[in-house]
């Protein structure tokens, strides 16, 4: 399982010289290993820091440090040589609670029986500093490299195991979109639509879905995205719906504007308009085309309608995040290619009155994309 | 609000010689100020680092560290001289990602502006190790002393606002088990079930709820305690609902075992004998009792009914994590004072085959308990 991530990674830190390194962000284990913590509860009282996990690299094999209380589902390596697990004891009913001690000692254990020496890479922004602490003394005067944010780049093409995940993640947001145009009726609250959204989610996937983002009606102040509250849906408002599904770690996106009542004149108006945005952002996917050109010609599409130009992102990647590279962004000259997974959500907003906003996932193919978003562009 | 739990910690930081700290645990931060971060989607791509926020204490006053992104309403701290609220911009259209550089950026700006000196407390567990290379070079060579843990103490004695949110708490535990008990008919999986109480409990609070614990049928292999999967409750089957349910940051707990077809002869027995355990720990609560005591005497009441002992703790405090001092294990011997609240929760299992827990959460009273749990022992 994600040995081709692994693979990559060993190649990047092998031509820097990396002969060992220590993971810590959830992203980068989840991405090297394929093990998904729990999120539903924030960081667990039988955890071992603010890491869920901890991965150790030495001369390409790999080390995954979890508490089995942290974890649904251990994923299973069979056939992969190059990854061996170990579990950390967090809980005991004869001990005091020790987790945190408990990883500190395994790792002052691997690396005085490391091989190699040199140059350690770290996560230094998710590392803990009495894990730091642990591994820096015996380690000193060998220097450290703060290796934050080099999978990056290796994220952005996925992997066919990676696709599989994200379709399915897809279809979830896809249940819930539906879900949601059920239950957004005159009179229920934001709580009750996503709760029904929620509940199917995870009723189709057979367990605990960990979900984002927005379900928000357009008269709140900030109508650009916030999580559901007890406003109530009242004759012509317009309910946003942005939906991140998690699957085995991998998260899709999307967001469908719904109109529980009769849409008005100008609410038909803008959502064409806005379908038309997404559309035309998604003839200028291809391999070649650069991040911040997209950018600028779907805000330059928007202000062409005379509508509020979105004061966010025109897109993103999705993976073990559901929001990472390639950013769609005016800053970003990263060159799409096919692999890629990537979300567009063009959306004109005026706070606290009118909000449409509508965002598809897709598939970077050799000559286009291909949509894994499968609702309805206008769910009524 | 939190003005108590700010000078518990000042007074015990003066008696220590510390006139400066940083505080990185989540629970820490939460018990500190009333601040609660979003924990729905696990580390968000919108955050500074592992800690979801950050909370500097100098000479009495707080200075709480945040991304907007990571928190749903911000508390109101109107009245509350003794903290200022520092907002670390994490994301704006035109500018990369920084909410890491930024906050380090301003732990080095505020520290450069400290007129104390001496001694800084700092949370090791749970401060990066850049946040704390950040710290440690202005600093040098003034000491750095751990502190983590220390708040852990000061946390058992809830004060009457966080009594009224750890209420709320409980309610939408009861909700959830009359939802559950509802949901729990013979061929409905642990996932459909789990579904009606997450939808229950979020509608009654009006907004998300993060949850915890367990949904399991007695037939699976670990059957103690579990998430929610695909399995098929079947005739004479037990359900373990075991559910923590977050309310602006306090964590209630609680467990009852669900019959979905008539009671077998057996079930009811230990059913029964479950119920008079939890009767007699609840009569052994009251100031003065020993934690470790409690332990033990439960347990013999069910080595006394021949059968097998709960292999967990039986019973723990609740507040900001659903799991803290006191814990009711058998190296505890912290004595219970009227203030607390605690958790206790006898249970007896057979792997693979029956299951039975019942948990409830209490108030320690003056001369007893006052509990908390409202959802009948025996739902059927």
């Amino acid at each position: 399982m994600h040995r081709v991530q692994r693979q990559r990674t060993h190649n990047l830190l092998k031509r820097n010289g990396i002969a060992r390194a220590l993971f810590a962000h959830p992203e980068s284990v989840t991405w090297l290993t394929g093990f998904v913590p729990l999120v539903e509860v924030g960081q667990s009282p039988f955890g071992f820091g603010p890491a869920p996990s901890l991965l150790w690299y030495e001369d390409g094999h790999f080390t995954l440090f979890f508490s089995d209380l942290q974890v649904d589902t251990l994923p299973d390596y069979t056939g992969d040589p190059d990854i061996t697990v170990r579990k950390i004891e967090a809980y005991a009913v004869h001990n005091a609670l020790r987790g945190v001690d408990a990883v500190i000692e395994a790792l002052q254990e691997i690396l005085t029986a490391a091989s190699s020496t040199g140059t350690m890479g770290i996560e230094g922004n998710h590392l803990s500093m009495r894990q730091f602490q642990a591994i820096a003394q015996p380690l000193h005067p060998t220097g450290l490299r703060l290796i934050d944010g080099w999978l990056k780049p290796l994220r952005m093409i996925k992997t066919d195991e990676e696709i599989t995940k994200l379709r399915r993640a897809f279809e979830l947001a896809d249940i819930g979109f539906a879900a949601a145009h059920n239950a957004a009726q005159v009179g229920a609250r934001e709580i009750d639509v996503w709760a029904a959204a929620e509940s199917a989610i995870q009723r189709m996937d057979g367990r605990r879905v960990p979900l984002g983002n927005d379900c928000t009606v357009s008269y709140r102040p900030f109508n650009i995205g916030a999580y559901p509250g007890e406003y109530v849906i009242r004759p012509n408002d317009t309910l946003i719906m942005d939906i991140s599904a998690q699957h085995k770690g991998y998260w899709s996106d999307g967001c469908r504007t719904l109109y529980p009542s009769e849409m008005t004149t100008d609410q038909l108006k803008r959502h064409r308009f806005i379908n038309d945005a997404l559309d035309y952002a998604i003839s200028l996917v291809k391999p070649g085309a650069k991040a911040n050109e997209i950018d600028a010609q779907v805000r330059s599409f928007i202000e062409r309608g005379d509508y509020p130009v979105y004061p966010h992102h025109t897109g993103h990647g999705v993976g073990v995040s559901f929001h990472e590279e390639p950013r769609i962004v005016p800053y970003n000259d990263t060159t799409l290619e096919a692999g890629m997974v990537i979300m567009l959500e063009p959306g004109t907003y005026i706070p606290g009155e009118s909000a449409c906003r509508l965002e598809d996932g897709m598939l970077v193919t050799h000559d286009g994309a291909e949509i894994l978003t499968s609702a309805p562009r206008l769910m009524g």
